[in-house]
């Protein structure tokens, strides 16, 4: 039995550990959940929105727990917050969608005569979700609450980066008897994962582009659906026009809000020339207002770099852009050692092109790259230039010219005269283009219905012939 | 250019060609559909199901021709007129879907103040679709039509075993202007195939297991989704009370129409021990009274074994089950050389189980194996114990009898008191289970909805502050 050890990231101190299941562990505990779900299954959605609805209470009774494991886990507390309320409004508003959904009619006449369809669904039996580090909680359960109540059951691999929360979650779920023999939590790294891929009947994976591209040939292999929700570098572009005010204060937000680690953060922004300098004042001005959470967590707003890998990263893409020209505007160009964590301050760059990673590859720290453009035409080839599509914004003169633009944006959900909207609001149905992601959508219905396999009853209520030989 | 020589299933000669595509040329029709899409998808689903309408007009036209290279495709007559007239029945169905799914509303306040979401959808721009010999015509149309209604662009290649049918297909699609630059087939073999694979966004794919699964995973390899509806075990369960008469001549059709060469035929029947002697009794005397469309076309209802490969299979699976100690009732235990082609007549078995291929393995031939349950248990027990879950039949004394029964079966269409109706009912939407396939319905609105991405437009209407920093 192995031990993992977890890094705090705001003081670089190994301060948490937990034990690494065993294979053998991982399938017994997958074995339990199977057999469990026939239960959960026919116990109805009636019965499946109760218990959820009996955690959510539990979660609530747990809150102060859970908010404090998070934000050891993750270094920053205004988030661990709003992970734990919208788990509490997530469940309330999955609850309302499945009433929705399995009341449907399910009953109509076939275009033969003498013959009723009958349409049924059958879930999976069980999900297996592996979710990240930057916002654990709450990627944790995107994909579980809608697979329970499908009638699924759930087992979640979270980060080993960030697995502090899954003893209070746990608890609540304990709380339940009814939830607790289909969903379950398990603390583990890659190998874990691995291990988990090889038992389930349906992976859900948020994560990075280079993992859900194995992850899904892994599935391919095993011949079971994979639903992936990747990388983003959503674009901004502002055109003349749009009210400054707001557009810099919602990019900025948009951009460094969780410091950044967010796939639907803004990574890059276009805006049009003649407003191109008053943009920049005005970002760079509400940027340096802003502070790092430190050294108490509840100071400013921007929290410490959870992963110690990201920093690597955030630091080549700004070494990069540099060595290249990039002007900085805020910010050390790098993220910065205080307190055994590290820290990178919201930075704005100019002079910068899509020759630069900083514009191409996705950075998840708060840093935005401004660049100009000259009309729509060259707007939209830059927002599209990329391999990602998973949102965008656009800020124009009115809501209904940003919308016409936005419509020319190849990307699953589009923030107008706002920016990384899909954050506060989960109704809205959408898949992630190009190399974001695939598979159904995880907001709406048919987040419900991904986790179904439809069925058809055809069938003949009078004793008449078909068209036969004989 | 090499050639390839296409063998005649009823004279077993090589009385046809076709030029194989290169590569090259493979990449540079790709490239053409591309380009036509956009234009495609603009017009709106309003043009594009005239653009049906007038394709249904011109296959209404060239039918004696597609019926004439259908029957030197396959060496059945009877199934080929079904086939043409499932194309033009399919059009005028799928344009009535269409109708109904584009003419939903798309707008609706979102949960949080101020915000409006629009929700739009986007359609994958190049769908290539691989398809089977058994029903050439019928399921290379099957996710070609929904794909086109939805707005891409689609490039079929039927298999190499009947190419036949192309020529005068390309024929009515090139009478359409509209649907020309959006819509064509190509002949080849696997290596076409393959390199097809390597052009399309999105792929569907009708055949075999092995063949699905390799498809799968180079589509995992090239991120894009994959549609794969794959082999199938159908079972049939007829319980003590059922009408005899009606289950023999249903599972007879079912069984042996287009000589067992259907996904969804009937290739196992369980009995209730109390009735199996009069079910065998009955369902031997009418298969014996079944005849090969031999020596012309016209006569009787049992079409030659199309591809050459699939004799061996069923010969295979014969010899296996009689040397286990299967006892045969018709038949002659192997597919009959005749005239250069080679027949299997409606065979009937008894004593077989499933330690024998013939009750485990896709034969693809009409081939009935009959086994005796004691109770229902058992019956199910029979009936999912096997990889496949594509569809299954249950008789019984009642409807309602059936259905409850057919309610514990795992597959994704089950006929009640009749057998194989999906070959006549396309409406309700199913999903295969297990190794039969993959990937959203191919029936009924969802079809469409597979087709095309979502996306949200996350709208704020007003000038009003979302919860940022400043």
């Amino acid at each position: 039995m192995s031990q993992y050890l977890v890094r705090n990231p705001r003081t670089g101190e190994n301060d948490y550990t937990f034990t690494v299941p065993t294979a053998e562990q991982i399938g017994t505990t997958c074995q339990h959940l199977r057999q469990a779900q026939a239960h959960w299954r026919q116990a109805g959605a009636t019965a499946r929105i109760a218990a959820l609805q009996q955690w959510k209470a539990a979660v609530q009774r747990h809150h102060e727990a859970l908010v404090a494991a998070l934000t050891a886990d993750t270094g920053r507390k205004t988030e661990s917050i709003l992970e734990a309320n919208l788990l509490i409004s997530s469940i309330e508003r999955w609850c309302g969608i499945a009433e929705g959904f399995f009341s449907q009619p399910i009953e109509k006449p076939a275009s033969v005569p003498f013959i009723h369809i009958r349409q049924d669904v059958q879930p999976y039996q069980l999900v297996g979700v592996i979710s990240p580090w930057n916002f654990p909680l709450l990627l944790s359960i995107i994909d579980a609450i809608p697979a329970l109540l499908a009638g699924c059951s759930v087992i979640v691999k979270p980060s080993e980066v960030t697995p502090r929360f899954i003893e209070p979650l746990l608890k609540t779920i304990h709380e339940v008897p009814a939830l607790a023999g289909v969903f379950t939590y398990i603390a583990g790294a890659g190998d874990t994962g691995a291990q988990l891929l090889q038992e389930v009947d349906l992976v859900c994976f948020t994560g990075s582009v280079a993992t859900g591209k194995k992850v899904y040939t892994t599935a391919a292999e095993r011949f079971i659906p994979a639903f992936l929700e990747l990388g983003g570098k959503d674009p901004a572009l502002v055109f003349e026009g749009a009210d400054l005010d707001q557009a810099t204060s919602s990019l900025l937000w948009g951009s460094s809000v969780n410091a950044g680690h967010s796939c639907l953060s803004i990574e890059r922004i276009y805006v049009q020339e003649s407003i191109f300098e008053p943009f920049v004042n005005s970002l760079v001005q509400k940027a340096k207002a802003l502070r790092f959470a430190w050294p108490s967590v509840d100071d400013g707003q921007i929290g410490p770099i959870i992963s110690e890998r990201q920093v690597a990263i955030i630091d080549e893409h700004l070494r990069d852009a540099l060595a290249q020209g990039a002007t900085l505007h805020t910010g050390k160009g790098y993220c910065e050692p205080i307190g055994g964590g590290y820290w990178c301050f919201p930075t704005v760059l100019t002079k910068v092109h899509h020759g630069m990673k900083i514009m191409t590859e996705e950075t998840f720290g708060p840093i935005m790259p401004v660049m100009s453009f000259r009309d729509e035409a060259e707007a939209i080839r830059l927002a599209n230039g990329t391999i990602f599509g998973l949102s965008a914004a656009v800020f124009a003169s009115t809501w209904q010219e940003a919308l016409r633009i936005g419509q020319r944006i190849e990307a699953g959900a589009i923030s107008i005269n706002d920016s990384a909207l899909t954050a506060i609001i989960h109704e809205g149905e959408k898949n992630a283009f190009k190399a974001s992601g695939l598979g159904g959508t995880r907001m709406g219905p048919g987040a419900i219905r991904r986790f179904m396999r439809q069925q058809a009853y055809l069938i003949k209520q009078e004793a008449v012939r078909s068209p036969w030989w004989f």
